[in-house]
Parts: C-alpha cells; sequence; structure tokens
C-alpha cells in the first residue's frame, strides 16, 4: 500500500498515552439490531466516556504533546465534539483552552466546552468560519491551533479505534465509518487497511454535505457552498487536501445517505440498540438501511462515534414516525 | 470481617471464565449530571453488551461449569434480564436453556429470550411463582436449576464489578447497588468491604418491592404479599434467607425510594447522560435526587446494571414531565 501520513507504530505508541478511560471501548455483536438489517452488526460504541465521543483519542495525543512542551495554551474550531475533547484533555494538563464554534452548534455540545472551563468564541457562520477565526486567534496569539483532521494527532487518535476493532475476534467483512473532515475515517481505514486488508473501509457522509465524498470519487478536492444537515459533526464544505490524499488510498467506497435514512438509523439505534446517539453516530445504519443489498448476509461493524444531542431536537427526531421514513 | 459465602479468590478467578466482553465495563466521571445531583458521579455502565444487563457476568460462570460437567440443558426463572444472559451463555456452549418468566415481565425481555434460540414458559403469576415453576421443570427434567442470588455464581459474577470499581483510580466515597434478590448487592458488596472497606454500600430499592430492605433493616426475612413498582428487574417478594445473611455483612445501608424518583432518575440519565437504562438502573440516581444531603460533595458511583425497556413504556416514563418530579 502506498503510504499514507500515519504510522502504524506511531498510534500504537499513542495508546500509552491516551487516558485509558478513552480506550478498549464496547465492541459487540447487537442483534436485536439485526432483523430490521439483513446482517450481522457490530458496535463499536465511542459515547460512554466523559465527552460522550471519540474526539478526546486525539485530543489526549495533542494535549500531552504540548504539557511536554510546556505550552500553555491552545486553540481549535470545532462543531462542538473535538471542542469538548481538547477541553477535557487540556483542563487535565493545566492548558488555556479556547474553542472557536458556529453560534448553530448544537446548544448541548457548547454547553459542555463551557463546562469544561474552556473559552468559547462563537462565529455568525459554519465550521469553516470557525475555522478562519480559529486560525487568526492562533497568529495573534502564538499558541498552538488544532486543526481536526490536518493535525496528524487527530487521525492517529481516532485511529486507536481501528487497533481495537481489528485485535478482538470475531473478524469482520466490513467497517462503516461517519465522514466529516476525515481524521476518524483516514485513522481508522490506515489502521484496517494496514492490518486487515480485506475488511472493506466504507466512509459515510450525508448527501446534504457531501464535499469529501465527492472529493474521494473525483480524486480531487471539490468544495460546497453551503452544508445542509442534521448531522452537524461531519458538516464540512472544504476538504483538506492532505486529508483527501490518504482517504484515497484507505477507503474502499464513500457513500451519501439521505436524512430521512439518518434519523431512521436513530431510532433503529434506541429502540433496538437502547443507544443515544447523535445523527453523525448513526450515518452507518444509515447506509444499510439504504442499500441493504450490499450487506446481506455479511458481517459489518458500525462506530459509534457521538452521542450528544440536543435533548429538544433529539426528542423530535425520534419521537414521531413519519410516513416516509421505512427500513428497508 | 464475618464471612459471606462468597470468595475473592474465587471471583478472581472467575474473571478467567466469563466472555470479556462482559468485562471491564465503563467507568467514567458524568460530569453533566452533577449539577443536578449536587455531588460527584460516576457511572459503571453494564448495558453496552450483547445482553444489555450485568447478568452474564455470572450466567458465564454457570454455563462454563455446566459445559465442563458434560451437562446438557438447564432451567432458570427469570424475571428478564436472567434468562436473556442464561440463553446467551448457554447458546454459545450448546445448552438447552428454558426460561421461567412472568407473563407480565416487559415484552422487550421476552422477546430477546425467544430470540437467543431459549425455550420460554410463561405462568400467571410474579418473579416468586415462576421460581416455583422453575423449580418443579429441575426436578421434573433432573436438570440443573440456576437461582439467582442464591446460587453462589450469580453472586460471585456479578461480584467481577467490584472488582472493576476498586481496581480503578480515582477512589470513591460510596456505591449506589439496585437491590433486588441481592446477587448483585452482596456480589459487589462482599468484593468492596474486602479490598476497599472505607467505601459506603447502598443498597437501593423500590418503596413498592421493599420485602429485601425490610429484611435488612430487622435482620431477618420480611415477605410481602405483592410488589407494585415499574422496576421489574428488582421486584421480588420473598427474600432468600442466606442471601440476607451475606447482604447483612456488607451492606452500609439499604434505602427505599419512591416511583416517582425512578422515573426522574431514568430521566436524567437519559438528557444528561444519554443513556437509556430501565428502571432498576435508575435506582442509584433516585437515591441520590431523594436524599441530597446526604451525597452533597462526595464522589459517588453508581452501577447501571441494565438497559432492557419496552420502548413504549420507556417512552411513557420520560416523555413527560410531571409537575410532581422535582430533582433535590
Amino acid at each position: 500500500m502506498q503510504e499514507t501520513r500515519l504510522d502504524t507504530a506511531r498510534i500504537r505508541a499513542g495508546r500509552r498515552v491516551i487516558d485509558p478511560i478513552f480506550l478498549d471501548t464496547p465492541l459487540y455483536r447487537c442483534e436485536a439490531l439485526e432483523p430490521g438489517l439483513g446482517c450481522e452488526v457490530s458496535i463499536k460504541l465511542e459515547t460512554a466516556n466523559p465527552i460522550r465521543s471519540f474526539k478526546a483519542r486525539g485530543t489526549e495525543l495533542v494535549a500531552s504533546l504540548l504539557a511536554d512542551q510546556g505550552s500553555r495554551a491552545v486553540v481549535c474550531a470545532s462543531a462542538g465534539n473535538l471542542g469538548q475533547a481538547l477541553a477535557w484533555s487540556g483542563r487535565g494538563r493545566g492548558l488555556d483552552v479556547t474553542v472557536v464554534a458556529s453560534r448553530f452548534a448544537p446548544a448541548a455540545k457548547l454547553d459542555r466546552i463551557r463546562a469544561l472551563d474552556a473559552r468559547l468564541e462563537l462565529v455568525d457562520g459554519d465550521f469553516d468560519t470557525a475555522r478562519e477565526r480559529a486560525a487568526a486567534i492562533a497568529r495573534r496569539d502564538g499558541i498552538r491551533l488544532v486543526e481536526d483532521s490536518l493535525d496528524i494527532e487527530t487521525c492517529e487518535g481516532a485511529a486507536t479505534i481501528g487497533l481495537e476493532l481489528v485485535a478482538t475476534p470475531p473478524s469482520f467483512d466490513a467497517v462503516l465509518i461517519a465522514l466529516g473532515g476525515g481524521a476518524m475515517a483516514t485513522g481508522v481505514g490506515h489502521v484496517v487497511k494496514a492490518l486487515a486488508p480485506e475488511v472493506e473501509v466504507i466512509c459515510v457522509q450525508p448527501l446534504g454535505a457531501p464535499a469529501m465524498t465527492r472529493s474521494w470519487r473525483r480524486r480531487r478536492v471539490v468544495t460546497t457552498d453551503s452544508t445542509d444537515t442534521i448531522a452537524d459533526g461531519v458538516a464540512g464544505r472544504r476538504p483538506i487536501p492532505a486529508v483527501l490524499d490518504d482517504l484515497l488510498l484507505v477507503a474502499d467506497d464513500a457513500v451519501l445517505v439521505q436524512e430521512t435514512s439518518i434519523v431512521a438509523g436513530m431510532r433503529m439505534l434506541l429502540d433496538h440498540a437502547g443507544l443515544v446517539v447523535e445523527p453523525s453516530a448513526a450515518l452507518g445504519v444509515a447506509a444499510i438501511l439504504e442499500d441493504p443489498d450490499r450487506f446481506a448476509g455479511r458481517h459489518v461493524v458500525t462506530i459509534v462515534c457521538g452521542g450528544n444531542v440536543d435533548v429538544d431536537a433529539y426528542r423530535r427526531w425520534v419521537g414521531a414516525t413519519p410516513p416516509d421514513l421505512t427500513t428497508a
């Protein structure tokens, strides 16, 4: 395999730096989901930790490095989960953490960032606007800017999920990974392709935020003017070239799913797996719902990557059963 | 400490027999719960596994023993979770599993027992009626009867939770344990009192199913004629004398909580921790809600012991906000 920016030995070493509370997360067959999906389904659960997402695997690497270097401050742009993770990792190491987010991000995520003692700055735009503002703060203050998916620690932190997937029998046929900026997809994909290349790596993105998927398909960066999805965690418009290069090496496929499928996936995970997940974490189930023939009879792992939702929005999404939501 | 029926060395050895999928479950601070509860709260999460409860820790010990002995069949009475667990553990070892349950048990639990290939027999009564019927089947067929809480494997399986609690820093001041038949309370209590005796062991039972708590308080078995609680997993009427004897040695307190507090606890765990739990698993939070002064400023672990709920009932419980439910 041509080489990505990631390094498997460094990823293994990273496990020693990450707080164990974020490692070795549950991985289990969920048979109650299977009649509705027509395939064997295993869940890799990244929500049962202090920040309810996988993002701290990466921020633990970043914050540890900064603390070792004697840094005092760090800034990132975030759709909400990276900010919580960096706030958590930074708080434990005495770092001043600034998070820049869209004022349209879920209030639950913003509230948790504040509760973790980070300085939160809101911008009147989307995630890509927040990225620009965070970069400006980093230049002004001369502090480290953490760029999700571009910074290798964010990818290699997420990649530790991949180590756990391939370490544990039984083996599986495909892994479904939410695709946004690409940190999780390139991280997990790198490890899976390095250590279990027969496993299909399938990235899943909302049809309403398709920039990275379109870029992957055309093998060059394609940007979009806007996004329109409830999956706030993966709603970027401007793929990063270096991340796309890596994704081209490790992803077997990238698919787009509809909003109704994401909601149906969230509802299935609630009703049949007892899991409260944010929209991004239902992308894998949505992909199975939209193309059951592809997965029929196979063993599929889906990474449930985050569970930070606004309670009211969540109740609205899973509370009703619109007639246009079908499960096959 | 006077000796219970449990043995710490045997409990440690049991970890090697239990499928790792049920071990080393998440244990984490949940700061989002803390403003509403007024204390530090950590969650020990027993729902992220194939059967969504802690019960397989015990049935793995039972089924392993039976398989070693060349047994072909086993029967148990169950409120729903033990049956799922025994069905799962037995299926993997080629055992014919019969589960006797009340026809009033949650349909979700009964459906899952059937889906796991067990033979399910329903009785027109409650859990204690099911116990009698299971004993009759065992006598008739000459097969092993698994008696929850009485059989040492069920207690020592649950006790492995205790090993995980005391193995992991940071230390805590109290552990809240749902109390029904007593397997989890005596199991976890035994290990905590043996290895971290300064930690307060507090059992929590619904006011509508108070038999074991009343027995613990009077230091003799007290039965009740009926139960009236949504916490189906802990609704027994007839405490087992040997289990009470153990509980008297390891529990520092046993408290009773109201139904409205259980529902408030379920809702808090959903809204602030993103956890779907069955009523029994909300007993710990209910106990904090009813007596916040007792826990103020302390670090409390609550064992979230199961997540098997009927979807419709669950939505009814957590959907509305009755005016009589307060959080302090």
